[in-house]
């Protein structure tokens, strides 16, 4: 995100697609900058949906402490402001809402607009959650269970749920798993910051990372107390090779069957490398295998962690396949790791027994295979749709990455990027820009940008909204319909 | 706890019932002491449901690293030998079952022993749970939820069960709530850990805790780095007038409805004192409301953040009325604070969001209160059976505390509490004792006792189990017919 000072405040410039004059004055610089963006919100200069930039690179080209921003961003969250949600960082709330808004005069919501679509990252298909399957499964769960399932529960979590799953990933990622080893978790954030700090604990300094992924995990780490240093990711995945050149690093976060979001797989080399790097030094691989299941032209790669169960700690959820709502993720760690990260999990489980008993019981019934097979062809029938409305109507874009999840990255012209995240958000479409989720790596400078691509995620509509969404992400593309109409000054 | 150091090692004569002779040899003293208390296990010196001391006691009494200990602690958990568990502390596994057990020649459990009936204080009255009103309510619920409600949610919690428990805590415990300045939390635990950061990054240096109470609280508030001197309990709830005399205290932990354990009230000048308190410092009265529903004789107390809704941060939970496996609970904040608590609780909420809108449809449709209803009618015939058999079969003792809650104090002869403990467990009985649960004031020595009771929780075990539990209870008491039978020699 560039800024440029200007006489009057400082003026955004950001790759989310926000132009935002915020003058910084009053007493405290956390309380300036709070009034400032909810005078921002209410007034419309943040549009409903905008990513607002990571807390880190926003205090940097503030030149304020880092804390400062994001408490003045979970202010704005606790009012109902803004949202602040795995995958899609912090945006602006899609409808202000009175209830959730900390009533207060100066803190009124403005008017109301029509809900955005969206197509952002990390959005699943909320749409499509199979009510009626989960019900009827927590019936039969919930009849079935022991008395004492309805205690505290195992701090590692539900045993039926971990001989489901051992049963589960070893059938479907290639996984070896026993239910021992496995760790159940409130979603993959929870876990990951479980295992973070097992490893912080043991005396690892830093876990590298590749240079595009979601600022909400990385910030976890940096929050834990680990550097993260960035893999260079090109078009065979993460630069595993370059793992050696980086001091003092104990573990390395890899999304090696698609990786998030330039949707390439790990090649051979670069997962046996990953794998050398961890016997050579003890390091561990995290392996965020968070859409494993929705390959659309071939039978998925199987997981790394099959390769090396002693050192791959394993991470699956149930965020994409059924809804983020569960809080319902799972590891699958190697033996030594799995008191350590009991240890940091401490004595008390947070996550509901009730909702971990249903999907034993989802998985070990065969619903769950069935209903995972259900949204796979209709994701591969909207990337289908999505691939071929572009070359018809855009074909100055081009659609990469594998066939292969609930995102598709579309390759823009150079410098383009920030223009037409804008220009969707004015449509009322809201799509992520590739350099959202870019981390710097050292050798880069802050402005330099690889490539410029939107990260389109298709099935974060429902099947009524689609239709519309597709034909809008069609016309503000740079030779569509709403590029033709700007540059004629209609807008 | 008291420990003698013996020539062949260490000896722990504990509150808890338990003799142990721990010799520490072998390469590291955690690898010692891990493997020590597993053969003790296996061996039966440690019987099921026996607590072990806290780790804080533990590592002073050995003289060793309270990190070496908790680290042991956690790892036989995740082998599954103890189980460390909300209201129950870290205790030997009823039945070590092979499943949970990380599988390791040197790690088999040992010989199956007889399930012991469980009364102590913490677990919830499981059998019970309602489990056809939960399924019904959970089909109402998700049929009625919109689209986003499958999301990641608000990391507040859902607007609806914020809702929700505004009515019914202002009408049921006289709560001053709005949904706005209530957070959800997975337990009262979760609960108590986000309140603590929050005052932590505010500089409050230390909480004041009961004298009587949950090692599990105290440690976790020493774990975020708060000191915990306590306040003295007696007949008339905990001495809050000392609060004054104690520098640096920002917060103090209470149990004003129902003292936990020792089961008396907060009597109005002490209430009123802890609300003097918070006004002339500008410190925090944390209000612990868990068992407020369950009152058998009159109305119950309101809670004491009715009187003061500025300066009290009131808890309340669903695993006494529902059960704990449901991860909820509910914290109502000043709120100047709810932006805190939202910042220590991060962008990513880990409550399900499922149970929350199930709870909540639960609630507005009345059938919670209904279950409440029920189940306290239960309760207190309950105690009532427990007084009189006590009263026919035992006249020695004498149960104190309000008719209210889930469990009841019986008043034992000095010196007699471990030895009736082990007494229990010996005839398959897990009940507490009062001094397990006795945090030191300062002013007195670990040996000092004030008084010997059992803490009874005449909830935990299901209508087909409580005759033959209490029974046994009246059998080991010390005029009872065990005490009588070990007096000739026949145990």
């Amino acid at each position: 995100m560039a800024v440029s000072q200007t006489n009057s405040g400082v003026e955004f410039l950001s790759a989310a697609g926000i132009d935002l004059l915020l003058e910084l004055r009053g007493p405290g610089l956390r309380a300036a900058l709070t009034d400032a963006l909810r005078v921002a919100v209410r007034t419309g200069r943040l549009v409903p949906g905008a990513r607002l930039p990571a807390s880190r690179t926003l205090a940097g080209d503030l030149g304020i402490a880092r804390s400062t921003v994001t408490e003045s961003y979970a202010e704005l969250v606790a009012e109902g402001w803004l949202t602040a949600q795995q995958g899609s960082g912090t945006r602006v709330a899609d409808r202000p809402d009175p209830r959730t808004a900390v009533p207060s005069p100066a803190r009124r919501p403005g008017p109301r607009r029509p809900p955005a679509q969206g197509l952002v990252p990390g959005a699943a298909q909320f749409a499509e959650f199979p009510r009626t399957m989960w019900v009827t499964a927590a019936r039969r769960a919930l009849t079935a269970a022991p008395h004492d399932a309805f205690g505290y529960g195992d701090p590692l979590g539900r045993m039926e749920l971990r001989s489901a799953l051992a049963e589960y990933l070893a059938r479907v990622r290639g996984v070896d798993a026993t239910p021992e080893r496995i760790v159940i978790s409130s979603g993959f954030h929870h876990g990951l910051g479980l295992l973070a700090r097992a490893l912080r604990t043991q005396g690892v300094r830093a876990m590298a990372v590749e240079s595009y992924g979601l600022d909400l995990y990385r910030d976890l780490l940096i929050g834990v107390g680990l550097e993260t240093p960035a893999l260079r990711v090109d078009a065979d995945g993460a630069r595993t090779g370059d793992l050696s050149g980086l001091p003092g690093v104990g573990a390395v976060l890899l999304t090696p069957a698609h990786q998030f979001p330039t949707g390439v797989a790990l090649s051979p080399e670069r997962r046996a490398a990953a794998l050398d790097w961890a016997h050579r030094t003890g390091g561990l691989v995290v392996e965020d295998d968070y859409d494993g299941e929705f390959r659309y032209d071939r039978q998925p790669i199987g997981a790394l962690q099959g390769r090396d169960p002693a050192r791959v700690a394993y991470f699956g959820t149930a965020s994409k396949s059924l809804a983020p709502a569960l809080r319902l993720a799972w590891m699958v760690l190697p033996e030594e790791w799995v008191p350590k990260v009991a240890a940091a999990k401490g004595p008390v489980d947070g996550v509901s027994v009730l909702d971990q008993l249903t999907l034993a019981e989802l998985i070990t019934s065969g619903d769950f295979d069935r209903h995972v097979r259900a949204i796979r062809q209709r994701y591969r029938r909207r990337r289908g749709q999505l691939v071929a409305a572009l070359a018809e109507r855009a074909p100055g874009v081009r659609v990469t990455g594998m066939a292969a999840g609930l995102q598709a990255v579309v390759e823009l012209p150079a410098g383009t990027e920030a223009r037409i995240v804008r220009r969707a958000a004015r449509h009322g479409l809201l799509v992520g820009g590739l350099n959202e989720f870019r981390h710097e790596v050292p050798a880069d400078g802050p402005d330099r940008r690889e490539r410029d691509a939107l990260v389109v995620n298709y099935s974060a509509v429902s099947d009524s909204a689609w239709p519309g969404a597709l034909d809008t992400l069609c016309r503000i593309m740079p030779d569509g319909g709403a590029a033709r109409a700007e540059l004629k000054g209609e807008l």
